[in-house]
């Protein structure tokens, strides 16, 4: 059986697996590397009548693999990943491929790629989204790094990826980490819209006093309109499932707190270092943050008292809310692609907005139906700096501005949190704000730490003594 | 004439000079070196008629001082720090103290502590706020480190100090990185008063009309009450201000446009990794981002329009304003010390909150009459999590809850961006909120991605198959 397999995978779990028996459906054969027996031999299980095997053996794997070999990780984010690249690298030619598919920080696939590259490995950083049902009907893929390398794994991957119109959901996006960083800004997208949707959730549920059965008729009818996306789809459904442990529905059984695996946290973070706004996604990590300081919280409310409930017009607020939501959704993509379009300048990823676009239409967690409208606005004008300014774009949100601004007015004074709507809110308010009052903060600066300021009027840098 | 200098400084910019001055208006004789020698000389004109002098030579500042040396560092943080003490290690004896007095990231402290501490040589990282004005006749210090150096540098320390009733805004604060990490965490909720300032400016003149000479009065009448502080009081004269190149106030004429140095992106990169919700300081980084993005924004506002003047009764929305201030001000000084709180737990930085408040009630940039508040709360409950859960402060959020709302929705309504405010309101509705709606993000999280979740009727870790 030796160098008989086309495509090899490292980690075996979930993920792991669906990948290697989405690989095997479209024709290619696979072997599967874990050092976990039972996962090795539940690929095994999984793959009966398919080509593929499971391997604990490292030297078994790589022997069985065609040249240049093509070997994907799908191992836990950090020190996993080189300990499995140093543990193969003995085994390996020149040539072969590693590529990392895992939420890997962009700076350690930096890192990677020139350890790697001065080995003579090819190393790419690859995203992956979708979940394990992505996996292994149709992920949308982000890859990175090496162009030339990419075309030894091309066929793969664009056979194994979610399609849509028989587009596939996979693209070479830049150079050495822009595949990882794409991904984490999807990531960061994701938290985003997370939290859009459980604001809307909340001002339906604690402000309107709606039903589950209720949330579902609503969320499952947006899906079929403007909103229509995977994370709305999914919400719908989420709203039918009883508990297996009580006459409840599930989610009203759920505890209140949303954890986090780090990637929308490094977007928000690496957005301030590149000095981009991204308020929604800031939000949406310091609510999963608020949201662990449950003690805390019972406490505050036993002094402060609950939200009210609204009092609006039921039918009208729904409307607003729908609204809300497509002008929330809006703002947050475009603070992530602006993210996008700064962070490929400054690490020279030569990203191509459209592209992105487009493979995130199908199947990754943020798809949309907007995306679509996204692709052709940078279609449209590939150096676009932000999506606000594309006039497409800016009739939608004129058209839903009025939604927004009174649900966040509503849940303002009713005391329900809608941080995330409020950001996106504040972020477009802010953007097309041509005179902002940050005049005044750089006139404080000047006072108290001689830091100057610029001028309106003139060029130049002042100082002034603003005390006699 | 050696070793008769009690205290060395290296950086005489305006801050190094003022504060060499300040420490002989107390009695201590200081040397000072600055390899620029205008800087050295200017030094030598300030301080005629005291034991002051400056000096261009390394060898001479050194000699010059008494053993063990006292050493502080004013010079940009970063590089220059490490330069300037490798290039006085040689010259230094065991049992000398360097003293970095700049705005030094706190890991840098920890690291230069460890790599002097090898040496024999004490290393202390001081935050020192107030200004040039602060430098001169009193600032607010915060010293972190060696507990054993500190009582090397007390004498001198507390005598230039700000004081407040006597009692000097200066006490160490706890180990290593301590000081660094107390004036980070002042600069941050330094960043999100300035922001919310500057909103309260927005909407009284965008949205209410105020002319630069009514802005003043009220600023002014505010600061007499209980939002003094300095940053009110500097905003109220800044109003006031001729522009000396046009017939203008000079606040009009300043580019709207706000820079930064780093300590509040710092503040907020660093509570995320800690998992500290710091929203309106978040949202002042994100605001000094936006006014960057001038060109973007003169094109967006050609396009969408701008914000709307406020339909408000202008009598009530002062009143209003004052509240949301006053309500946004403690929210944010909030979010810092729970951020110091659980840094001190993270680090080990043992810090005693009273202390803070109280070393904060004068001399720094954040300086306010409200310290004093907090100082009383965190001296009932040394372990108060957070300075909502205390029973006086609590009641005066209450008290100002209305007006925040009002101001808030208004603003929303009309256009202007308030993400501060917004901001500060929603971590309050958050933080009561014994429910949030973050069950579903847990949902959704587990239906796409197999993360598990918790509930809240029984112990333990589940997963659910959502689609069947």
């Amino acid at each position: 059986m030796s160098q008989q397999f086309d495509f090899g995978m490292v980690g075996l779990g979930v993920m792991g697996r669906n990948f290697i028996l989405n690989v095997a459906d479209h024709g290619f054969s696979a072997i599967g590397l874990d050092t976990d027996l039972a996962k090795a031999n539940a690929l095994d299980d999984e793959g009966q009548g398919k080509p593929v095997q499971g391997t604990t053996s490292k030297e078994e794997f790589i022997a069985a693999l065609q040249k240049p070999r093509k070997v994907m990780l799908l191992v836990p984010a950090g020190n996993p990943v080189d300990a499995v690249i140093d543990s193969l690298l003995p085994l390996l030619d020149k040539g072969d491929l590693i590529i990392d598919g895992g939420n890997s920080f962009f700076a350690d696939t930096n890192r990677r790629e020139t350890y790697l590259s001065a080995k003579g490995i090819h190393f790419m950083g690859i995203g992956v989204s979708g979940g394990s049902h992505g996996a292994r009907f149709g992920p949308s893929i982000m890859p990175g790094g090496d162009a030339e390398a990419y075309e030894l794994i091309r066929p793969i991957l664009e056979s194994v990826s979610a399609k849509v119109n028989g587009d596939p959901c996979v693209a070479y996006l830049g150079a050495s980490s822009a595949g990882n960083y794409v991904k984490m800004v999807h990531n960061g997208i994701e938290y985003g819209l997370m939290q859009l949707i459980s604001e809307a959730y909340d001002v339906l549920k604690r402000g309107l006093g709606l039903s589950n059965a209720e949330l579902y008729e609503i969320f499952a009818q947006w899906n079929q309109q403007r909103l229509q996306s995977f994370l709305i789809e999914i919400t719908a459904h989420i709203f039918t499932v009883d508990d297996q442990l009580s006459d409840q529905k599930l989610v009203d059984l759920i505890l209140d707190q949303a954890k986090q695996k780090g990637t929308g946290k490094w977007t928000s973070q690496n957005a301030m270092d590149l000095g981009i706004p991204v308020p929604t996604i800031d939000m949406a990590v310091t609510l999963r943050e608020l949201s662990a300081l449950k003690p805390e919280r019972l406490q505050a409310e036993s002094i402060y008292g609950p939200a009210k409930a609204l009092n609006e017009d039921k039918a009208a607020m729904l409307i607003a809310v729908e609204q809300a939501l497509y002008f929330g959704f809006i703002a947050t993509y475009a603070q992530g692609m602006a993210q996008l379009t700064d962070a490929s300048k400054e690490y020279n990823y030569g990203l191509n907005l459209e592209t992105v676009a487009r493979i995130w239409r199908g199947g990754c967690i943020i798809r949309a139906g907007m995306l679509e409208d996204f692709r052709k606005a940078y279609h449209n004008n590939p150096t676009l700096p932000n999506l606000l300014l594309d006039p497409s774009m800016a009739a939608q949100l004129q058209g839903a501005e009025e939604g927004i601004r009174k649900v966040v007015a509503a849940a303002v004074l009713s005391g329900i949190p809608v941080p995330g709507l409020s950001a996106s809110l504040a972020y477009f308010d802010a953007y097309r704000s041509g005179r902002l009052p940050l005049n005044l903060v750089q006139a404080q600066r000047d006072f108290f730490g001689s830091h100057t300021y610029e001028r309106t009027d003139r060029d130049g840098i002042f100082h002034t003594e603003w005390v006699e």
